[in-house]
């Protein structure tokens, strides 16, 4: 037996290998297109079957769900503890951690917050949810990779925070690319404007801290600084300046709109975090 | 003679007025609804042409830039060093520098990075340009409200830092609600959700630093880490999972099409920094 078997080994897989190897745990790996496991030598072996039965513990990293049913539909997976590390939606863990279960299998379902040049390196971390028992039995092996952040026994959750920080960064990486075009075919030097850009944004994130205060109050003018009246009055100078300076309006928009459409129902007082009601469309009316 | 005159005291007005006061300037202030002034007893005046006229530094702080050519229309700026606070756009700032110039004024555009409570305390900032020699001469008592970053003789520039930075703000935080908006309803506090989220937004604005340095050097594959090809093939789950959180696309959508455009046009092994140039639909083809 060894310490553990991975399976997949597309760039993150073989990232996460190498991080399991250089630290001296015993490996099993497969992938399947043999190509690939070359490089890993006696470790491969040939079909998911032996490489699910060299280990207990079973590391999956396959491109998505449906590739994770289509390799193992016919391994036998009893007593084997299953961390699966392929990118899925909530729905899709928590069908993969009922699917483990009724094949006699633990099931822990992560999210890996890094791209594969970071793993290995002190800013990685990967998202757990599901079982508990198994992520601390396993502990030692799943921190050797990237930082490791247990969120909860629902097996949807790492796939959860997995996708709401990747929405996030979307829409900040959006509100970059909107600042550049704003300087293009100016006399400003995006590597000068860069630092103020990045510190000004990470001075800004904390605005997650207050929004996640009003939130759980309900009351959304806790704490506020520059309330929705105030941010939509600036809203003409945010849409001339891109308009002036040829830019596309088409990511600054909708959230502008959004900010309109909240004022609009009465809420200037408030803080800009009302804006989540709007996405949620509760189903019982404020 | 004061040190200085203050036209305009809104709350970012009257913010700025008690640090120079604190800090031991003397100072003449003026307020088109003079109640606003009576916290200041002897320093207000009641026009603002005597206000004017009462130091050689003006500093306009006003509702907006109509605002500044209607209070100063028949005031005498002959001599004077104007400091131009009032939120403008890029092209107001420069219409508003000859308007100066006509008058036989210095004149210096400044973009306020903080809302009222932050100024006199240490994240608080002002990008200022124009002219140089004004702001060199008046660099001391410029920096007893917030920090000063001087961005050049183009008095468009830092209205135009200014408005880039709020879009990108904007950016981030519609990134923000979007991703509170997917853990609303779920059994997770947003105030343990928020520490995560806000440590990943500040880890990834350093994307800033890469994206500036593939615009200028013109090689959008230049340390990529993760290319277009890479981001879109993720599409999918952050859609499923929006829509299976029972959450509104609309803030999501513009960037991921976008992507998905850039890709359609053959640059999946680029970057996503090619976005900019979609934004700004470039008059000459690349």
């Amino acid at each position: 037996m060894t310490d553990l078997t991975l399976l997949g080994l597309g760039d993150m897989g073989a990232a996460l290998a190498r991080t399991w190897l250089a630290a001296g745990r015993s490996l099993t790996v497969w992938n399947r297109t043999p190509a690939r496991a070359e490089p890993f030598g006696d470790a491969a072996v040939a079909t998911a079957a032996e490489a699910v039965a060299a280990s207990r513990l079973i590391v999956v990293c396959l491109l998505d769900d449906a590739s994770v049913g289509a390799a193992l539909a016919d391994v036998d997976l009893t007593g084997k503890d299953v961390v699966n590390l392929t990118t899925s939606t909530p729905a899709q863990a928590r069908a993969r951690a009922e699917w483990a279960r009724e094949r006699g299998a633990r099931f822990l379902d992560g999210g890996i917050m890094a791209v594969p040049p970071m793993i290995g390196g002190p800013e990685a971390y990967i998202f757990y949810s599901g079982s508990r028992e198994l992520f601390d039995l396993h502990a030692d092996v799943l921190a050797v990779p990237a930082g490791t952040k247990y969120v909860g026994e629902d097996p949807g959750y790492a796939a959860l925070h997995d996708v709401a920080l990747l929405c996030a960064m979307n829409g900040m990486f959006g509100g970059v690319a909107h600042a550049f075009a704003l300087i293009r075919n100016e006399d400003i030097a995006p590597t000068a404007f860069a630092p103020l850009l990045a510190d000004w944004l990470k001075a800004m994130a904390d605005v997650a801290h207050l929004h996640a205060d009003q939130l759980e109050s309900g009351d959304y003018r806790k704490g506020v600084v520059s309330n929705l009246a105030m941010q939509v009055a600036g809203i003409p100078t945010l849409l001339d300046t891109t308009k002036d300076q040829g830019v596309s309006p088409e990511l600054l928009t909708p959230y502008l709109s959004l900010m309109r459409r909240r004022l609009s129902e009465g809420h200037g007082d408030e803080d800009t975090v009302g804006i989540v009601d709007l996405l949620t469309q509760p189903k019982v009316p404020a």
